[in-house]
């Protein structure tokens, strides 16, 4: 029975590949999911299954509802949900799902800079651990199932 | 037995006294509860009550820690959870409220400028209402409790 | 503490008014909750409220929205959901609560005509009684009540 | 670990074949599952198996209650439910499926015409797609699970 | 916030009236809750209120069915299930009710004469207490809320 | 995913034997368990593994809790609960089961001669059919499963 | 709607007198619990009642069964529980209630010298704050409930 | 469906191995999880993965949280949690491990000398069986899963 761990958040940079690919070299018996990534496929998807929207409000929320789907799946299955917030954008999809998942009562593990410990204190407030790189990440999967 | 409402999130308008004002003058039956709105008091309690920190992300720990007592407890409590989302600011915290109120089945209302809809699609998907007043909010509490 | 009961269903007659009078005639400690029964009132909170729609979809969305408020609490609060079934319109609604309550574990109490009994074999089988005048249910809530 | 899928209501057109050969084309990692959906069989079961009555109401309450054996099992083991409402009959089991399925955090489609919107807008409010086709569900599934 | 506590089984013996009269005399602070205890009422109350039936069994079905919407929601209101086993008659209404509380997690006392301890093994393991007589149950509440 | 089967109540017959079998020629995909049917051992298992007690009480006290860790075990993971009331013995502990098993929302099936059925009304109510052989189980569990 | 608060733990000294005189000299609306303190009658309340015992097990298991039933009805109606450790003895019922308030999902805070610290991570990182003294604790209540 | 077997506890003596070698030698289809039994590895997790702390406290925090991911993994994953006392150490995180299985509902097996009975009574009185060797757990899980 492996670990299930989801990865939240930020879809600008490459950590969920060095997290991937990290638990690989170590060989660890984790099953890892993540939202739709494709930043385009995610916000259009919607529209392009259900009908064209006039209102971009509309549009939003028909994506977000096919969107929960896949998300919720994962986090409720999640053992550990790994959060990203990157140094821009809002993402308040991810504190979201940091929420989620700590009313759920998963065990958190956030990654970010330390320049967003104060914005963050609440989300760090709820994780077993904060991390400030992708390979934290993997020693504690690591260090886990050993 | 009231309708007990948590309002979550931003601190530097005065949205939750226009709220607080409206179901007073409708005569509602509502138990409003919000978090510890005094910025810095809130951001201080870790370390004036159980003693300083050379860390501030330690500061910044324990004093989100003891703020979830309360925050927990009247969102848990809560019937109707309103966050509302300021043009300012990342108020992570507030989406972590949203999430933590999502997961836990409450009926969510969100209250924010339209140019925010799509930076809360995900929030708003998981809300019954999506307000941009707070005037609006009132109304459907009166609609719900007539 | 009064026992809670939610109705649910029908609105096209008098059924609320004789149950509520019968509790009352024998004088019940219990609560009566009832979705807003004002039909137009209902259908149309969302565009009062909310703002105009051009697409009857999103109209009735957000009416169906505000409206679960209100109809979740009282049932999630309820300890007896009364299901009222009229022998026109297909009031999924009714029958959606009905399945709601029956999730919950709720003790359901249908109404209907005889003639509604084959369509409504499977809601039946959640309730703990069937009847088929309001007269029963006061009955009912009169003997366990006693 | 697949998605689980259960398709609910209407029995009188090829929806579930459509939507099973279109998740089996595309080569969906799915397990769906159905209510006993030979009618005959479903409204007899109780009598054939049990012994018969002489009461209408106790033939249909025996079929209803093991039926529910099944429908009970799979709608709660499901990650996705399909509510499927045709422009005929009054279909209140389906209705109540997607009560309870609701009221247990699922995932909920549902597969209408659009003449049904009103009548069906809070089963449609508790849903996170509502679509007109089954080819619609199953690129739903397909982008859910890509 | 009184202690709530649930009185079931046995219904030939006084045992209900001493443990009530006792925790009176002690002036503690309980709510007790009971099904109802008139034997007749409670067998006809289904034909009586719901229509006369030809089959024992569904007179039986019926009766008990509106029977445990009271018994239902005491138990599960309750703090302390008090379960009493006299020593004639198979009373599997008793052990079902210890069996309901028992999975809800109530703390359970039971009670009976020491000659039924070994049929009774399985309920007693479930118990906080075992007791022999009411005023052991009187003096258990009266330690428990002094 | 099998189907998940537990067989409680009593073991002076072979109605087990005949469940499996019959399942067995059906070739149905379910997975059936049991208690330690051995009454013997059932009884001793305390005394045997864990030292003897000079009270009786304490004997069978140790017995059941022992027991408990199957019996709970396999009722929380089934999906069907079958519960067998032979004619003598007041087999309180299969009551329990039924009990415990309700609380959980299984779907119970009770298995009993017709002039027990006035004692087990309560039983009974909670059962999704009422089976007079084994026979009619089988044929439950293949109708569920075909 | 009062705060409640569960003292758990130590009984040696009056910690529980500084938190209950503290919470009144600041006029907050909290509800404290206490497990019975009086450490002669909470050892032998189970043979004083039930009956004694010629085995030491068996007394402190009947007392520790009795004062469970107060002990889990606090911590389960708690919004708060405060868990104290002295400097002697091993009170490991403290430790466990702890762990019972933290599967709860509770909010707990924690009282103890420094020295234990290392001996109390698992239990203080399950805790909202680590106090050293009842003042700190009071200082928190207060805030929280300002 | 192997049986799930957390051993929590003691980490200075063979137990462990004692029980893993017996289960072992009788064939029995179980899948046992430990913590982290290197003390060494277990205490300097946290500074080791996430960086070094000043404050003793915050190392103790960093590493307990980290170890609380496998922990409350493999005990909410349990269906038999054994809880291992030595006669050193105070071991709270037994304690508290007991206690958060107890609230789970798990099936909890003590295992420590006589001498242990009363200071560990709460906690022997939330078990199912009281063990004072590694070979009695063996014993009970030959004769659970016989």
């Amino acid at each position: 029975m492996s670990f299930k761990i989801y990865l939240s958040g930020e879809i600008h940079s490459d950590w969920r590949e060095k997290i991937t690919q990290g638990v690989k070299d170590c060989g660890l018996d984790v099953d890892i999911k993540s939202p739709v990534t494709n930043h385009e496929a995610s916000d259009d998807c919607g529209e392009k299954i259900l009908g064209s929207e006039t209102e971009a409000f509309w549009k939003d929320h028909k994506a977000a509802k096919i969107n929960s789907i896949r998300i919720r799946k994962y986090i409720e299955d999640a053992d550990v949900v790994v959060v990203r917030f990157g140094n821009q954008y809002k993402q308040w999809n991810a504190a979201f799902d940091a929420g989620y998942a700590a009313a759920l009562g998963k065990s958190i593990i956030t990654l970010h800079d330390e320049e967003l410990t104060h914005a963050l204190k609440e989300v760090d407030a709820s994780a077993v651990a904060v991390c400030s790189s992708p390979e934290q990440v993997v020693e504690i999967l690591s260090y886990t199932l050993k």
